[in-house]
């Protein structure tokens, strides 16, 4: 059988109250796209037999393939396997091998295992399993290939589901499709959706294939760019032709990156002109330094980070002078240059970047109000500040801030190499 | 009327496709939980009018409430607004008071309006409007009395839309509820999902008014009891009665706080103790600075933060002995000890703590494998290590590391008061 459409359904209470955001789905979703497998519609109901068992069978009526994540854990609520053996007329039976290797789980962590955790062994009757190696629970795939549907289910913790998928389930799923779909990312800092958009309305609303689609989230946009075809290379291809238009565009100046987030940008930019980068760090308190060592081999580049939160830890680390701090204030252009030049020293990195700024809620006056943000940036070349007035509340600010200064430090990168 | 019962379908073909995960309905479901709306079922549909419309149909046969997010936004796909008129038999008209705050906004940010934006500004016709003070898309509810439905329309970006809700879209509703629901969240480290349930089984599944149920995340369960009745006072006291079983229970010796995250417990806790605090980090490279810094009034606490990624900056910002490094490595017991040494003698804090470990995915060796990571924590009355061998990728090692760090934290200041 081939798959021509997929629907996701996740199963939790928690999610409904709020408890929970559905990373899950967005994760599935990811790899159905990958598989080129189409997906129109996705759906999240609590641990409740019936409304469970009604949303089952609507999916199947739609789609030929569902994948539901949640409800497979060792506690009495969780009834996933329960609903869909009864929706597909099979029985639940122990799996031998299952049971071990949550055993053997137990016994090699040295933890005691509580009999409900037996109750994850139970398998809806001739399933394919897939084996969890992050956490109890099996997955399984239960086919109903006369009726030419497949349902599959997989543990709720993402971690679990994540590893599952990969080493299990795409590998099953590659056998039910033909046909391959790429896309290609293009990370844009600096230009608003409604602009690019307006730039490239045309190429966004006349391709088909490729597609070319805008997100806009933290101040970034991306524009997805997703063919298909018959094989991987000709997606490839298409891809990048429309990659290549979009460059030549005005949209072009404000790419940063190609399928890499800003802090990737930055890592592997200095990575390959040799340099490196510190940061000093006030009202972003960590989350650039995070953002750069959220990257596998940072270390290459990154080596020193300050979080100067108080007035006295940026005059004794970094060598603020008192006086700027008194006659400026710790939110300014002249702080932040100092800073930026202190991290630059203490590091003896090529590249500087400060961050001091009014994230809220509260310390906002009338002269300086939250989101005034003040991002230093020295190198062997200059030492230079940016006024930034950003609006939102803590988090957005933050995070709206530590963005720019990676997007500095890239500017930077461009103007000393 | 009053509502029963809500439904939320978000609109997107980036959430189908997996480009971005879904917290607006995350936000939506805590928010309907506190007003006492149940909520049975959640969907997402892509950007496509007939499978909208189908949604939308759907969702009113089961609901009397329904919230959307998505589709508001200026350009061409958007088409939210269409569709629900259609399913309501409304005309959309030009609101011209939505259309001024539009053009407002835009001259305010000193930008250029680009057409598009200006279809932002038709509503179906008898709407309730919600001004967008985050965004250009106003939110509006389209209400059909006779029928007993309501449809709420909100704008895509997480932003935009918290904005609305709090200040226009929950004063809205409360008009059309009168039950009360209070929920309060018991935090957990150190004590598994099943060992919890274990302990606590027969109040989980025999409690029925308040409810207690678990979630588990990031290495923390999270228990949470939920109480409704008919005014706020009485959901607080059934509440507060099952917490105070839960503190006496086994579990209670495993709570570190209620309503509130780690870094809320441990800013809260080293405040009302007059107690500082500093971090040194390697392997969580800001991750737990960043995680202080995330509560506000942190700098009462926390005013010095050290990323030493490097061996030289651990041996130059923190006092780490080149011979302990040569000897032991960067990952080991008396590298974390001379560390949390090291950051506390430089920050003059009362505590200070420190992270240094193999976060992969490269880097580990069969001695010191990825998820090694050693905590160290230095006090006025004692400097010690905890070894912690972690499972999982990257950003989950470093998210147990710094959690533990921060449980770290709050066991040393109750060492110290």
């Amino acid at each position: 059988m081939k798959i021509k459409s997929a629907e996701i359904l996740c199963v939790g209470t928690e999610i409904l109250i709020g408890d929970i955001v559905n990373t899950n789905a967005a994760f599935i979703s990811q790899r159905l796209a990958q598989l080129g497998i189409n997906q129109y519609y996705q759906a999240v109901v609590g641990d409740n037999p019936a409304r469970l068992k009604d949303a089952v069978s609507a999916a199947l009526k739609r789609t030929d393939l569902l994948i539901m994540s949640g409800g497979l854990g060792p506690t009495y609520d969780d009834l996933t396997k329960e609903t869909v053996a009864e929706c597909m007329g099979r029985k639940l039976i122990l799996d031998q091998r299952s049971l071990d290797r949550i055993k053997n789980r137990f016994a090699f962590r040295e933890q005691c295992m509580t009999p409900n955790n037996e109750k994850q062994a139970y398998i809806p009757q001739g399933s394919t399993i897939f084996d969890n190696d992050a956490g109890t629970a099996p997955g399984c795939a239960v086919e109903d290939f006369e009726n030419g549907k497949i349902v599959i289910m997989l543990p709720g913790p993402p971690f679990e589901l994540k590893k599952m998928f990969d080493q299990s389930v795409m590998p099953y799923l590659k056998r039910f499709t033909d046909r391959r779909f790429h896309s290609v990312n293009i990370n844009i800092f600096g230009m608003g959706e409604s602009a690019v958009e307006n730039e490239l309305k045309e190429l966004m609303q006349g391709s088909l294939n490729p597609t070319v689609a805008p997100y806009c989230g933290d101040g970034e946009v991306r524009l997805r760019v997703t063919a298909s075809g018959e094989s991987n290379e000709e997606c490839r291809r298409l891809c990048d032709n429309t990659v290549e238009i979009i460059k030549k565009s005005r949209v072009g100046g404000y790419i940063y990156g190609i399928d890499m987030t800003l802090a990737e940008a930055v890592v592997s930019g200095y990575l390959s002109a040799g340099k490196t980068l510190a940061t000093a760090e006030s009202c972003t308190g960590g989350l650039i330094a995070k953002r750069i060592t959220d990257v596998p081999g940072s270390s290459e580049v990154f080596g020193y980070g300050a979080v100067t939160y108080a007035n006295e830890a940026k005059i004794k680390l970094l060598g603020v002078k008192k006086q700027t701090l008194e006659r400026f204030g710790a939110v300014s252009d002249e702080t932040a240059r100092e800073m930026a030049q202190g991290v630059r020293s203490l590091s003896g990195s090529d590249v500087g970047i400060s961050v001091t700024g009014i994230a809220g809620p509260g310390g906002g006056s009338a002269e300086k109000p939250v989101g005034l943000v003040y991002l230093g940036v020295s190198s062997g070349k200059q030492t230079r500040a940016v006024r930034l007035l950003l609006s939102g509340d803590r988090d957005r600010v933050r995070i709206l801030a530590s963005g720019s200064a990676l997007s500095e430090a890239l500017k930077e990168l461009k103007a000393i190499i």
